[in-house]
Formats: C-alpha cells, sequence, structure tokens
C-alpha cells in the first residue's frame, strides 16, 4: 500500500525519557536541568550542571533500587510496535506506519528520530505526546525542542507535519486506564473494596505555571472523572499531586501529605493510580511505590497498593492505534486548543507545528524582554 | 400516590444566596464574614462585622447597578417548580414532591425550610446542593449549617436525610450548560466562529482550602471537559477563576488576568461561561459582565459576550428533576465520596447526614487542637 513518493507515515513517540544506565544519569539530569522552558535559574549554564551533578548519586541510587536504570524506552517501543501493527490494519490508506520515539533529555533524541525518519523516506509525519494531558512543561517543551531539533539537523523542511497534542478524555484511553485500576482494586481483598480510597496522582507543577494558564490540572481532572464514571463512582477518591521540589510553591494537595494524612484519619485501604503517566518509569517504581510505600506505612496504612501502569496492556494500545487513526482521518494540525497559547505565555516558540498538514490558529505571543529568555536553537 | 404517613418528599434546594434589597446587603455581609467554616480571622465576632460594614456601601452600589438587588431566589424558585413538577410525574411513588429553599447567609434560611417542611408534614427529605461542583466552602459549609439549624430548631429527629452533595458530569446538566454555551457563541457572527475563546470562568477558592484537599478544581476540569466534548472540542477554551479577594494566596489563572492577557495578545472574541453557578446573580451580572466587561474592552477585546445563566432553561429543570428521580430510585444516602474527608480536614462537622435513609461511610476526623475553631450550634 506504500505509495513511494511519500515513504511510510512517521509516528513520533514524545515523552521525556529516563536514564538507561547509572551512567546515563549525570547526562539525564543536566539536559534536564540546562531546559530553559521547564527551569529558569540564574547563572543557568554554571547552576544548571552544579545541581545535576549535586544530585546525581542520590538519583543513582533511586534507580538502582528499580533494577539499574528506566524501563520507559522499552515500554514506549512495546507500545509503539502494538500501535503501528494496529495502525496498518485501520488506516491501510497511510501505511505503513513507523514509530519512533523522541526523548527529551536522553537518547532517542528528538534529533535521532529525525535522522531515522529521514532515513525510512518518512515525508508525513505526526508528533505524538505520549503525555494524555497537555502542559507546557511536558508536551509543549517536547514540541518546542522537536521544532528547533529539525533546523539544527537541517531536516527543517523534510516533513508534513501534525501533531497529537492531548487526549485526557479519549475514550480507549479511558477505557485503559480503568482496566489498570479495577487491576489495582483486585489486590484488595473482596469484601474490603469499599473501604479503599483511591488516590489518582500526577506529578506537580509550580503554581506559577498555574497562574499563566497551564491546562494540566483541569485535564486531570477530566481523566479521573472518565475513569470515575467507568466504575460508577463507586469508590471514594481524589486526586493529588507528586514530586514537588525547590523553594517555589507548587500545586497540590501533595501526594505525601495525603498518604500522611489519610494514615492520621485511620483509613487503612490506599491504592494509588499514575494517572499521567503511560508507563513504569522512576516516579512509579521508587517515588510512589518505595518513597510514598513507606510513608503509607509509617502512617497506619496497613494496605497500600499501586494500580499497574499501562505498559504493555493490550487496550492501551489499541488506544493509540485509534488515536492515530482518527487524526490522520481528520486531517488536523492539531487540536483547536494547541494553539491558544496559555494566557501568560512570553515565548515566542510555543504552539508551532513545523510545515503543518492544515492550517491553524496560533494566538500571537505578548510582547514582553522576557522572550528573549527562552532558546532559539 | 401520597401516603399520608410520610407527608411530601421534601427536596431542600441549597445555595449561597443574595439580598433581595439593598437593605439587605449588611446583614447578607455580617451573615458570610462570620461563617467560621469559610473565613477565618482573629477577633471575628469585632472583625467580622467591621469589613461587612466597611464594604456595605460598595457592595450596595453594585447590587444597585444591577436592579436593586439579586434575582437569585426568583430563579432558584422558578427551577424548583420545574423539578417538583417533573418529578411527580417522573417518580410517583415519592410524590408528591415539595420543594424548599435554604440560602446560606439570607432568607429563606435553613430554619426557615426545616420549619416549613415540619409544617408540611414532610418525613424524607433530600439536601440538594445547587453547586454543581462539590466544595468545602460551598456545599460543605451549606450542609453543616443544615444540620446545626436542624437542632436549634428542634426538628433534628423529624426527617430522614440523604444528600445529592455533586453533579458535575450529570449528562443533563452538562447538556443544558451546553445549551447555554451554544447560546453565548450564536452572539458572535457565524464567519467569526473560529475566533472565539471560550474562557470557563468559577469563583476562586483559596490555595490553603485547595492543598487541603478540595475537590473542587478537578469537578470544574470534569464539567467543562463534557461539555467540550459536546462541542467536539472545536473551540479554544481555558478555564479561569474570578473573585479572590484579602491577602492570602488563591487558586489560578485570575479571570481578570486572563481577559487582560488575552486582549494583549490581540484576541478580537471572548465568550465567558459561569460554569459553577446555576443562575444569575452578582457575579455574572455585575463582576462578570459590568466589571470584566471594561476590563475586556480596555484590554481591545472588541466582542466580548456571556454566555446565559441556566435560569429558566426548559432542560435544566429536566436535569434537576432526573438529579432527584435518580437519586432517590438509589436510596443512598449521599455519594461515596462524600463521607471521604478531605486529607487535611480538622472540622468535626464536616461529612455528616443527619438520620440518613442508609449506611454511609464517613471518614474520621484528625484530632487537633484547630477542631474547637469550628461552630458547634
Amino acid at each position: 500500500m506504500t505509495t513511494p513518493d511519500r515513504g511510510p507515515t512517521g509516528i513520533v513517540m514524545m515523552n521525556l525519557g529516563g536514564p538507561r544506565t547509572l551512567d546515563d544519569v549525570n547526562p539525564f539530569l543536566r539536559a534536564l536541568f540546562a531546559d530553559r522552558e521547564i527551569i529558569q535559574l540564574p547563572l543557568q549554564n554554571w547552576l544548571g550542571p552544579f545541581i545535576a551533578d549535586r544530585r546525581t548519586k542520590k538519583i543513582q541510587q533511586h534507580y538502582g533500587e528499580i533494577g539499574g536504570g528506566s524501563p520507559i524506552l522499552d515500554w514506549t517501543e512495546c507500545q509503539g510496535r502494538g500501535m503501528v501493527e494496529r495502525l496498518d490494519r485501520l488506516s491501510p490508506a497511510t501505511a505503513p506506519h513507523r514509530f519512533y520515539v523522541a526523548f527529551r533529555y536522553i537518547e532517542p533524541t528528538s534529533e535521532t528520530a529525525l535522522q531515522a525518519m529521514a532515513a525510512d523516506g518518512v515525508t508525513r509525519a505526526v508528533a505524538f505526546t505520549q503525555y494524555p494531558q497537555f502542559s507546557c512543561s511536558t508536551t509543549g517543551s517536547s514540541l518546542n525542542e522537536l521544532w528547533r531539533a529539525a533546523r539544527r539537523v537541517n531536516l527543517h523542511e523534510r516533513f508534513t507535519w501534525s501533531v497529537i497534542d492531548r487526549w485526557p478524555t479519549h475514550p480507549g484511553f479511558v477505557d485503559a486506564m480503568t482496566e489498570t485500576v479495577r487491576q489495582g482494586l483486585a489486590k484488595f481483598d473482596d469484601d474490603a473494596q469499599d473501604d479503599v480510597v483511591i488516590v489518582f496522582s500526577a506529578h506537580s507543577l509550580p503554581l506559577d505555571v498555574i497562574d499563566r494558564g497551564d491546562a494540566y490540572p483541569a485535564e486531570i481532572g477530566a481523566t479521573v472523572h472518565e475513569v470515575m464514571q467507568r466504575l460508577d463512582y463507586r469508590h471514594e477518591y481524589l486526586i493529588s499531586y507528586q514530586s514537588d521540589v525547590g523553594p517555589v510553591r507548587w500545586l497540590g494537595p501533595s501526594t505525601e501529605k495525603v498518604l500522611k494524612e489519610l494514615g492520621a484519619k485511620k483509613r487503612q485501604r490506599v491504592l494509588v493510580v499514575g494517572v499521567a503517566f503511560t508507563s513504569d518509569h522512576i516516579e512509579t517504581l521508587h517515588e510512589l511505590d518505595i518513597e510514598y510505600g513507606e510513608v503509607a506505612h509509617a502512617a497506619g496504612i496497613a494496605h497500600f497498593h499501586r494500580a499497574p501502569a499501562l505498559n504493555d496492556l493490550p487496550a492501551f494500545q489499541d488506544a493509540l492505534a485509534d488515536l492515530v487513526a482518527t487524526h490522520l482521518a481528520a486531517g488536523e494540525a492539531c487540536t483547536a486548543n494547541y494553539g491558544l497559547r496559555c494566557p501568560g505565555c512570553v515565548n515566542p516558540q510555543c504552539r508551532n507545528v513545523l510545515k503543518p498538514v492544515a492550517s491553524f490558529r496560533r494566538t500571537a505571543v505578548t510582547p514582553s524582554p522576557k522572550n528573549k529568555l527562552y532558546p532559539t536553537r
């Protein structure tokens, strides 16, 4: 079914990534602390590496405790294989489909993905965020980096692009997420089901990002309610935010504090669900399972379990394929909301689509001296 | 169909309320600033009236500009009439149904409602919040006051209660809200529809309430996504929060700031939607229409409209009736989540149901010296 002059359809699966080995930890952290779209430090070129180096040993220890590295690449490749296999059946007109992993702070990077696509003869490309809920700190930063990388490797004219920028309420995704919650609930005794509090935990954001108008917390709320609707709202549940660090105020309530407080209120059974991640990585395997597991135990929560991540769940691969097939059939450049900059945004790069397959509206940026803080290459 | 020994089914429609005349403004503000469940001031018995008195003139002026008083009682009675009329048809087994308005800070108060119910021979009662999304600051405070009022008027043994404590994703409510958004969109030219940014605005909350674990922002997000799904996500939209006052930090982004920023980004068309209110009152008629209308105009937003409130929309009365009928048929005391106290809650009164129609789980309160801050009568 391939049309020779356009090559395969390339699906770029974008995510944060994680160090595969302990030696990868330091370069990963250095890349993270160099990302001015997420972290703006005074003297960043000097202070970023300094903080990264100082944290390396502790983070290496965490990765050591979960087997020596992040499984995120393996899971993403597994999901990608399942997705393109299904896509070739679902959407023969755009077959064959190939997937390319693009991590933000570690190999395979955007540059690697773009070069592989060029080598494969791809001309039609879909930038597919693997973060279900949109935030400028995750999907936004990854997309901006993709377009910069395309210029760096001189491939900015090569591909016609569209973007799948968010999918918090996609029915297939919600079905798959609900399946993991049911698997998590099954870890508790049948006669104790009514006693389980479901804690949906998502990565937190600094409040300055929220005040700028980031869509993330509302999209987290939307996903959770879709899941709870499928469970007939039969369980008690709440949403909390994990992984806040540093001196600024972050969006709450904090997952760690919530677990302590539930324990103080004599709740014995908690199921924690990572609602903003599509596979296991350090925030599930270490932070939720080990660190918060200890917090829960110390607080008196006798039964603390985590719902499995989506990982190799076939229903999730169905969802990924359906998302891409529907997107390709619609012929859109992106969602209507992608072009709507956060009201407080001053980053001129945000909300771009390089060589878009269809026109889209992109809100202008507010002129401000802060604009020059953002990277241009 | 009436069973003489149980009388009519009483539906208590609970809301904040608003002053009907300019003379009501001062007592309304005094009651608001005396509510320790929402506002905790040092020397509250003295400082509360002081602040209320100081603000009275300005708030009277606002009410003067919208016709001399709040229409919230008229709208609530209109909605109540439509609801019970439909309920008598939908649920003959529990007919007749009567509605009773219970406002938090103004007549008709909970005491008035309870005494009217007793006079009518009601024995089965439903406390039905008119806030679609749950917050301890709104529904929570109203329910706690209802149970206290029942004790004050010695009617705490009279009624068997159940509670409709939230309905952010009820399909009928979302349908009605979507209808108002469509009516709002129709105020813009047909060929300018793609240019409209929908700003869903909800009353803000202090961040301390959010950090305690209040469900409100997630439920706002859930409602908005249900509405946007029905509009096929075809429009740009965002959520913002209005009405923050005082020195503490509130949940953002602020509606006022968002409007200024959208104007600075050259957006010409904004539709604002009050997503957490079920009828017009001071926050829609004055804050959104007049104050923010001026802000929008000054910021260069040439076309600024508000979606009509639900007010007398028949689809909303259908929704209210369906909510109650479904609730009565289920025989539940409340949602599973009502009994789950906010993790940071120290108020022993929270999450109660007086003489519940069915058993429900109520999470224990954390012992704390702060517990005694809350009113007991």
